[in-house]
């Protein structure tokens, strides 16, 4: 099993949902950088379950211990590791799941995998948990980033059938820190209701929802990225497809493009006071791989969470019995709107992976 | 720039457009292979440009010639690198991009990336006949996944709004195989018409069109896959995105399932006879990442052929200026024919990496 | 700076000799493995300073806390991260390191490489502490090995010019266990006498001295390694050279090799009872970077420690002044001793990364 | 089996001593650069088998077509691939080898991993042959390397047990240009007559003999090389150990290290003119892993080349009988002579990989 990624950059992340601990080795850090630890911690409050209207009940601080690679206030330059205790476990909910496998979920899949050897509480290494460390390093890399001019952003597109409006031309550092700073990230706020009516009824039926995030990202050198196997979209996309739930990618208009002839679909190039733009933007910011210098802009597909207490059909994989399950435990009902600061997190680690020396 | 990629097997993938070769060396094959060199032969010919109603006028014969690692037949356990001759190349045409890059296209950025050194012939490096070494070493890994039950397939699943029908319950190796052996590979031949008619008005109006192909795996044991970044989704995702064209990628439902309640997007399993299936596989055959046993799902979405002949705003890039362009040349008005084999292939090589001892 | 190494497996190293911790994350571990805790415990006592002859007196358990992985007394299949808390650091003692490099040492090349960032107490990144997560590594993947037949061992086969006799025909697992209780490890026991006088000799004269290490290797099936970048001896190298103070690496009689005709140095094959043997073991079980099922033997070369009491001539890096070195802290005055178990470890990982599906 | 190697950049080599044709994918190359063809020819010469007294009779011109990611004279920044064809082989000079297995070669180890599916003409894969690309990367690199004022050479330091002066004072760009346009490479021009007698002498006699080479590294920059696993002496080693033939490295005065006290091994700092060097350089340029900024210094144990004429001792690997072996072919009685431009070309390629941004 692998858990390293990366190429000037290399993280390897560890843990499971209910382990002492999870956490990040981060190899190949720039010295002598000085973490802004308040926004680090703004970071992984985003992400950490907090108990809220948006939450499972399971509460966590998810505070950073930083053990090695940072010195007197800044990096060395050596891996820099970050330690996060797992605290409120409720194993016992778990026990539930030894034997009987949840559907949507990679319980049957680590079972056979592991030979039963699986850590099957609170999904174990596929946990949505295992987001917490990438938070934490997706939060040093866009530290890196901002000091070169780049910034990412991302808000909940859709919940269910109901949709945000998309980003348009005030797409930049202001407009992503507004958004960071709202515990339902959205432009169009008008849409509130309609989407927290679709996840609390969701939630009082013991039912889950999904959605979609757009995430762009500005300042991007032109002619980042590299051909074939390490295209700014292929390594976009290895990273936001290790995220739980999510099913879908698509950069720039995606699925749309297939609609449009090539004569609507090509972004025309132009210059203007020595600066080249494209007129449209279908293509999302990258071309053949290669970032044209407009915002990179993709959105990810997040389905609605497993983990559901409605009663459904199942197996029980020792005794290969059809059952019936009903879940107990605590989970999200929506798991779009703690996902957002991940697929930002990690839409800054491979920009910084590619961008690094 | 970086051309290598794989764990267990690793492929390095060389050539431009109008270099003199392309080719492949594909490291960790087993020892003792007798490759079905017909097939591989028929796969090339699947993709290779042939002058034909969806092809490019550009006629290549892409005969790869095995120089390494292999010996009386048989494969020897050591990279094996085939070469594939360009030879219908007319250069010339390519003389009006020295200077203006083509909207849609990666020229801008390669020009940027290369301080001007980049081949601009045909695309160079991020041409699309750099799927060719991608079709060849595809067609061994798919002979190798043969041997173990495993098997791949792929049609065309849209072309601009005109959709043929999903893979259903008939989706395997016998289907497979007649769809491989159609020059317009879908399942429902009725659409042919109208999709063709989209191809045709396309090109006479020197123009181009997109579309989707929807790809399936089948045979793939439970388990496969590792959590986390080497996820099946993560693995074919970072492959798919190295195709030129491809914008989007989504498995099982995918976008789709964004709006179902957790209830109708879970699928639910049982065991039939010592086997375990899912009554329903809206997670594409993979779930946190590891395959389930059931078929592998997945749709890729093919924006509209970059180059097409109307006239386009661009810049110089040498001298800045705003331009028009009125392309010349050869060009694909509908790649996604062409792209099917390609998209197969790739699929074919993330399994046997994540298949490999 | 790279610190995750590795193919099949990888580990991940972190810490710094003075941070709050040290420690590994090993990836692609099979999973359903019950550890040997007690030794592991082992062979980290090894390596651990105890404060006794042949030790700097800071004391250290080298306690592993295996945060990861590991559930229900057996291996996850998932990575595994063990971590050991530094407890006993006298940082103070290295105030006087923060601008006058040691000679030997990495303290230079650090300072330059980090523009003065590096965490100087100690060592840092590069002390002689960060064995001890490779011998927890290396401890885990003996006992892997040993399930498979193989067995690592290694003596101190010098130290200054005195030297210990040679592994010979008894070389196995028994005489590997033998040595590995034996608080100061070699063969001929009369030469401790000898061996320890240099050292206690250089300790009362705040000096240093080094040795050789002789290891072996039996069981590795015929054929184990890749050819040119990860042979046997590529693999071993890499990671021997990884450990602080080896100087030179050797296979078989190595050096002596360059000295012999091919008629003595090549070793002839012979079959016995349907079990193929050499004659000679003068390539130490590799050939062409293939294991031939002899055992596999080979020697380091370890410098004396650096960091003496001795006064010495070095350098103020931030002033650029040539100053005078008393150094203070606490040091080992032959490393050779406790470098044993870590020779051993490399070892183990090395080839259980070849051998690993 | 593995054969790609490289963090920054990487190389993949491929083909078999009588396969079609060898070469190399050289991937992330700077883009732009004038390669000089006339010194990559001529460092091929050097280690090109030319027939004359320190060669094989096999005489080929290893000229290199370059196929791939060079365009107008210089370079793309795309993998660039070099291919040389094998053109002088006797393939059936090896029928005797299908069986019968050479001692000290990698026949056996080979004949076993791939289940008899090796191609044992002229040692396939590991024949010494396969060093022909790397000097051509080697070129490359080294071309990269004395545009930031780094220069690699070596000499043959010992044939059997006389021995060549070592590196001095003077070492640097001009000696080891001088010594590159040897035939063959020493300091000392007294000792040719003793080293030639021993290599007349094994080749009339149908032996073999070894050597020694001592290799430097000048201008390398202060800090370079990353700690652990990427130390400048884990890179070398890694490399070296891949070239056929060596079972040693030592790094600065290496073995002779280990008879030191701490105080004689230790290289003093000391600053000059704002510069700062050693007084002595025992640790050959390298302190824990990272350079000094004084000359890079190693040397390598050259086995004595294994096929020899003498009759030998061996078995049949598929009756399993034990046999004599009077070998054909073509072979060199001392390798030594054409392993120093291969040498210089891996230690020129690690430098260039640690280096490269």
């Amino acid at each position: 099993m692998s858990t390293v990624w990366g190429s000037k950059i290399k993280i390897a992340v560890f843990g499971e949902s209910h382990s002492d601990a999870i956490g990040v080795v981060i190899d190949n850090l720039p010295p002598g950088i000085e973490l802004d630890m308040a926004e680090i911690e703004r970071q992984m409050a985003r992400r950490a379950p907090n108990g809220g209207d948006f939450s499972t009940p399971r509460v966590e601080s998810d505070k950073v211990e930083i053990v090695s690679g940072y010195f007197n206030d800044r990096t060395t330059g050596t891996p820099l590791c970050g330690i996060i205790r797992n605290t409120n476990t409720h194993s016992s909910d778990y026990d539930q799941l030894k034997e009987v496998v949840r559907p949507g979920h990679s319980d049957f899949g680590y079972y056979h995998k592991s030979g039963g050897n699986n850590d099957y509480r609170g999904g174990g290494h596929s946990s949505g948990r295992l987001t917490a460390p990438l938070v934490f390093a997706g939060a040093i890399c866009r530290q890196l980033l901002k000091e070169k001019g780049i910034y990412v952003g991302a808000h909940i597109s859709s919940i269910g059938v109901i949709k945000d409006d998309g980003f348009d031309a005030r797409v930049g550092a202001e407009m992503f820190d507004n958004l960071s700073r709202q515990p339902f990230p959205i432009i169009d706020k008008n849409k509130f209701n309609s989407m927290n009516f679709l996840i609390q009824d969701a939630k009082s039926n013991g039912d889950s929802v999904g959605g979609t995030i757009e995430c762009a990202i500005v300042g991007v050198p032109i002619g980042l990225g590299e051909p074939l196997f390490e295209s700014v979209e292929s390594k976009l996309a290895s990273l936001l497809f290790s995220v739980p739930a999510v099913k879908g990618v698509q950069f720039g208009k995606g699925y749309e493009l297939t609609k449009m002839m090539g004569s609507e679909a090509n972004d025309p190039f132009y210059n203007l006071g020595d600066k080249v733009f494209t007129a449209t933007n279908n293509n999302g910011g990258v071309l053949g791989g290669l970032a044209t210098g407009m915002p990179i802009m993709f959105d990810v597909a997040i389905k609605p969470t497993a983990s559901i207490f409605k009663e459904q059909d199942t197996i029980n994989v020792v005794t290969g019995e059809n059952v019936k399950l009903n879940l107990k435990g605590r989970h999200d009902s929506c798991i779009v709107v703690r996902a957002v600061p991940v697929i930002e997190a990690v839409a800054a680690i491979a920009i910084y992976d590619l961008l690094r020396d």
